[in-house]
């Protein structure tokens, strides 16, 4: 297997679209419009994405002396590119919780059942019949991730391996997607509450984790284990700190969501706590400003004066001044370990890109 | 293990709440309020049920020479009780789709998590978060479903027995939930679509499916397998139908739901199907009542019209006489296989009090 990054991720998506080719006949045998509904899902794992989880997974795995070319080459790629069908209900599933309609510049799975619904003028409440798809295919897609790794044809030993690592990842991202929501409800303000989300929702999951599955796979030592750990940490919150930039200054065009998003929706991103501490110490009337627009229909105008108080208040450059300061760690952590020469300038690359991405 | 009704259930509950202790220090790791969240899915799992999938499941076992006093009982234990996680994720998520407010006689997740929302006065919309709290909650438990199977000690042979009966398993009940979904919107009014429905939502999920894990898990032959299911899916079917009843019929206080709620919700079940076929042939006025309530919000004296209408048309009769036909079959079926005597027994009567009994 190439470690070329659009070949890999031809590999994942075709690993994807087996798997989806292999649950047919169950599905089929199901009959009704369910086979319809499974397109769909299909449609949206493969449509898309960067594929950043798989990509960390396999990397992980090379770097503690995986062998592209020897025979557990394709079951790694199978049980990394099972981290999509997990992040396809995250998605899912996040998107109904966020009420977000458009996903990868295309309407969210709850918001297409909805269209269809309205389109066919069936009965019932068309938002309902959306919300209720999209939750059930979440789930299907949640269940096949497991189905995904328990076909891919692991030996016992890489199985049990993968196991705890594998549980972890997938209880930390539900937890931390917990404490989002909660944090958005009760307007927890504190820097450390919003890092603590990404730590969970964003870091473990998409980078630490991710790493931590390569490396079991490939039976790595606990040293190389705790530094790949650290090196996703780190990388992890800074992509989360690129994202919230992103969700506020982001291009739409680029990004494929409506910019000032994050405002709107009422995310309570570290860039904002950072800001609102800020405010607090220095500009009583901008803290009263962000605190009264959080979390409501802003137009374009208010979202551009919001933009300006930001940086004015210097929150940008202090999230910018985070981003490098955790990437530069994490680079020397990186380069430090016991990763193959290859795998620590392809996850440097990696690093880079995540944390200074545009979309 | 005894397999005394009430022993099994209290073993099972052991099993869980031994596998909730276990996910404790992650949960705690993770922080803020999702401990919170993590004990009122706890609650919810150990409060009720009748545990009659992990019965089957475990009953099969032991149909097909699983030994009770030997070493794997209290791994196939846990394998079984696994399943009622699978069904705390189907029940919660399922509550937000029918938008129901009680369950076992208590707050439905959603709505014990909304309650909460608007107690402590947090903001944003309290439906809301108690609708995202409970998706994140049915999430992990479906997550948590897999975990407990993986950390069971199962032996890998026992385990790659177990892998495809536990994947159709789940891909049917979200198929059958799905159908059931587009049925409803759709006003699909045919006997035929709502056994379709009955045959993967239920017949698959709580007793097929369940006593094939268990034979898979003894490692029992074909035949055996095949006679089970033919079983399971007869008997899965007659304890749906039952259920159709009790949906209109039941007593509230024994049922813990408010009685006539699956002709307010406009569930399209093989009952409705039956009346207004028989409506259709005989009784036009009585098919356009039909028609015009299902979905409605009925209030009890309508309620109390539409029931007397199923008498009459003969739809309940009809149903009844489907459960006793069924039933027989199941039983049949069971009697002549090479299940042992006292699991013959164990199963006669458990199919006979799940198509039977009024809660």
């Amino acid at each position: 297997m190439s470690t070329e990054p659009t070949a890999l991720t031809a590999a994942f998506e075709a690993a994807l679209r087996e798997f989806f080719e292999s649950r047919r006949p169950t599905v089929d045998s199901i009959g009704g419009d369910f086979a319809v509904a499974v397109d769909h899902l299909e449609q949206f794992v493969l449509r898309g994405g960067k594929r950043i989880r798989p990509a960390f997974a396999w990397t992980g795995w090379l770097g503690a002396g995986g062998d592209p070319a020897g025979p557990d080459s394709p079951i790694v790629l199978r049980v990394c590119a099972a981290l999509e069908l997990i992040q396809a209900c995250a998605l899912i599933h996040d998107d109904i919780i966020d009420s977000s309609h458009t996903r990868r510049g295309r309407p969210t799975v709850h918001i297409a059942f909805a269209d269809r619904h309205r389109g066919r003028a069936w009965s019932g409440d068309s938002t309902d019949f959306g919300d209720a798809v999209a939750i059930l295919l979440g789930d299907l897609a949640l269940s096949w991730a497991d189905d995904m790794v328990r076909e891919s044809a692991l030996s016992q030993a890489a199985t049990a391996r993968l196991a705890p690592v594998w549980s972890a990842m997938r209880t930390e991202v539900l937890g931390g997607q917990f404490l989002d929501l909660h944090s958005e409800v009760t307007g927890d303000e504190t820097v450390e509450a919003a890092l603590q989300i990404d730590r969970y929702k964003t870091a473990a999951y998409t980078v630490e984790r991710p790493l931590h599955i390569g490396a079991a796979l490939a039976d790595a030592d606990l040293a190389l284990i705790d530094a790949y750990r650290r090196f996703g940490a780190d990388i992890g919150i800074a992509f989360q700190l690129r994202d919230d930039l992103l969700g506020v200054f982001g291009d739409p065009s680029v990004t494929g969501k409506p910019s000032g998003d994050d405002l709107r929706e009422g995310k309570r991103t570290a860039l904002f706590a950072v800001a609102l501490q800020r405010a607090d110490r220095d500009s009583p009337a901008t803290a009263s400003l962000l605190r009264s627009s959080i979390g409501t229909e802003l137009d374009d105008e208010q979202v551009e004066t919001i933009r300006a108080e930001l940086h004015r208040l210097g929150a940008v450059d202090d999230i910018e001044a985070r981003i490098s300061a955790l990437t530069e760690r994490a680079i020397d952590t990186l380069f430090t370990s016991s990763a193959t020469p290859v795998a620590k300038d392809l996850l440097r690359d990696m690093a880079v890109s995540a944390t200074s991405r545009t979309s």
